[in-house]
């Protein structure tokens, strides 16, 4: 049901850059991680001055009508309240993102509240909240063809405006239970794997999370599709964040993923097209217990390990400067000939 | 015959701390590591609002009698053709330091070559580079007293100058050999477990190393004080680093440790008054093998972990911008309080 054409970057500069890196004035690979984020950005970009332009960052809300059966440590309301948070400007992910430059979007991909007006909110909500996914489907398939159409306008409009990197955060009370859902499906694992604390439920709070999504699971025994999968348990932000995320690596913009909720997303589009995985860089390995199988499952590291769990696309966030890192030392660094410095005997 | 007066931080203020942070618009812990660099800089600098003032990266360089035995993947030339390559801004800690506002300043512990003046190098010479030391002590009990001023003075003309932040990197072809001398004594560990690959020997290059510096330690067998150790092994980098770091600990400073040779540089500190460590950020886990094991002795967590193997403080000045992140969140975010968020059921 859900297509999009992602062409595979051409490898043809990978010589020339790797000759570009290796004679930097350091040892061979001493720069690490920055070295192979600046090689991907190069192939990403057919280039080898590589530029981030205009750096945007959207954060997806949506409510989850799961939230009712008790997954979360914090009351729905808090999703609303947060979008708020954000819209006035002192919320962590505003914080960080303003450090560095970093336009934020919110979304309204589906809340339970009404809001006013904003300039940094986009009005993209398919619903007031999904549907309970231990009773029913979460979202139809209306509302699913929706989310993925709104996912990718938004990213258009930023593209348009010549943004060339944008990083994927959310918010929503009950996602993490949708996130575990589609990690268990996608990544075949039991559900007591994909399971984590949330934002912070406690043993017993855990154990009841876990039972629940046994329930929701087996009352959607029959997925055989990753639209089924998002059709079953939702959520309106995941599915506009998949939209999102395929829109950008059409668009060959260099994909930023954050935690595990934004990486549930990402397994979904990478299920989809595979060819997303030549644009997207992994930002941080969230304390919640399931993104570590995640991102083994896809074999991947990512930038920053800080034993962050807040989502919000602060992984994205706090890993901006370090890829910046990666684009100054390619376009900036002296080359040993430049120099004058001896290489290795 | 080394000693220093590091005040340990009041404790008083914890409580606090923990309360303004807990109250932040967030799950309790959610921010991860930031969360306990925040709260050591508010405990450094004893405040609720804590704030980075003039961020400064100092590279020690020298050279070590020991290169000539062929201990490293590069010739010797290379200590002072790389700090040419930092004066004229064009290394990797020059590009890094640039990028966050960081005030770079190299100094020649002990090179062999004589530079002309330059803006950004601080003349603290102690000699051409230091003794062989599988044949004699590497440095004198005067060199050592001098380079142990010298590192504190240049410490305290950057602090006189308002800076309250400040990285420690190197260069010296050969240090990476004297700091695994001075890791195998002080973590107790057979030098086989303390010898990495350096700027990138081989195999065959690997094992000479090791049994080089198993031959040195036989030299010096009877070493029993940290002066003796850094007497022994130099060089005039790592003595000039270890007294900086320590008065810069004893100025209340953050200390911003690098890799595997700045960090062999805080073991001596650490042995020689352990309340640096409440000054201390570790920056990253550097690739270099013996790295991971002398943050393992310490029992520290670094705060990026890139695969980096470069030193001259690159580390130091890739993990600025999360030090500025756990600074910017406890002074800008939002309490439940402020932002009318509801907190935890």
């Amino acid at each position: 049901m859900i297509e999009i054409n992602i062409p595979k970057p051409s490898s043809k500069l990978i010589s020339a850059i790797n000759h570009k890196i290796d004679f930097k004035t350091k040892p061979i690979g001493a720069l690490g991680q920055l070295e192979s984020v600046a090689r991907q950005i190069c192939l990403i970009q057919q280039t080898l001055a590589p530029e981030l332009k205009k750096p945007s960052i959207v954060v997806f809300a949506g409510d989850h009508g799961l939230a009712k059966e008790g997954v979360s440590a914090f009351p729905q309301e808090v999703t609303h309240q947060m979008v708020l948070n954000f819209l006035s400007g002192e919320a962590a992910i505003n914080i960080f993102s303003e450090q560095h430059g970093i336009d934020l979007k919110i979304v309204d991909a589906g809340v339970n509240f009404d809001f006013e007006n904003h300039p940094h909110l986009i009005n993209a909500k398919i619903g007031m909240g999904t549907e309970n996914s231990l009773t029913q489907t979460a979202i139809s398939e209306n509302q699913l063809t929706q989310a993925i159409q709104k996912g990718c306008e938004i990213v258009n409009n930023i593209h348009a405006k010549g943004s060339n990197v944008i990083g994927f955060g959310e918010m929503g009370i009950g996602n993490s239970s949708a996130a575990s859902l589609i990690m268990s499906h996608i990544c075949k694992l039991p559900i007591k794997d994909c399971v984590g604390r949330g934002t912070g439920v406690d043993d017993a709070g855990w154990y009841k999370k876990i039972e629940i999504l046994e329930k929701v699971q087996q009352k959607h025994s029959s997925i055989s599709s990753i639209s089924e999968l998002l059709l079953a348990v939702g959520g309106f932000e995941i599915a506009m964040m998949t939209g999102a995320m395929l829109q950008a690596a059409a668009n060959q913009m260099i994909v930023l993923v954050d935690g595990f909720i934004s990486t549930s997303a990402y397994l979904c589009a990478h299920s989809i097209n595979s060819n997303i995985e030549h644009y997207t860089l992994f930002c941080h390995q969230s304390d919640e217990s399931g993104h570590k199988k995640m991102l083994e499952f896809l074999q991947v590291k990512s930038i920053v390990q800080m034993n962050l769990r807040l989502g919000e696309g602060t992984g994205c966030a706090l890993a901006y400067p370090l890829i910046q890192s990666s684009v100054d030392f390619i376009n900036k660094m002296a080359s040993f000939d430049d120099a004058g410095v001896s290489n290795k005997d």
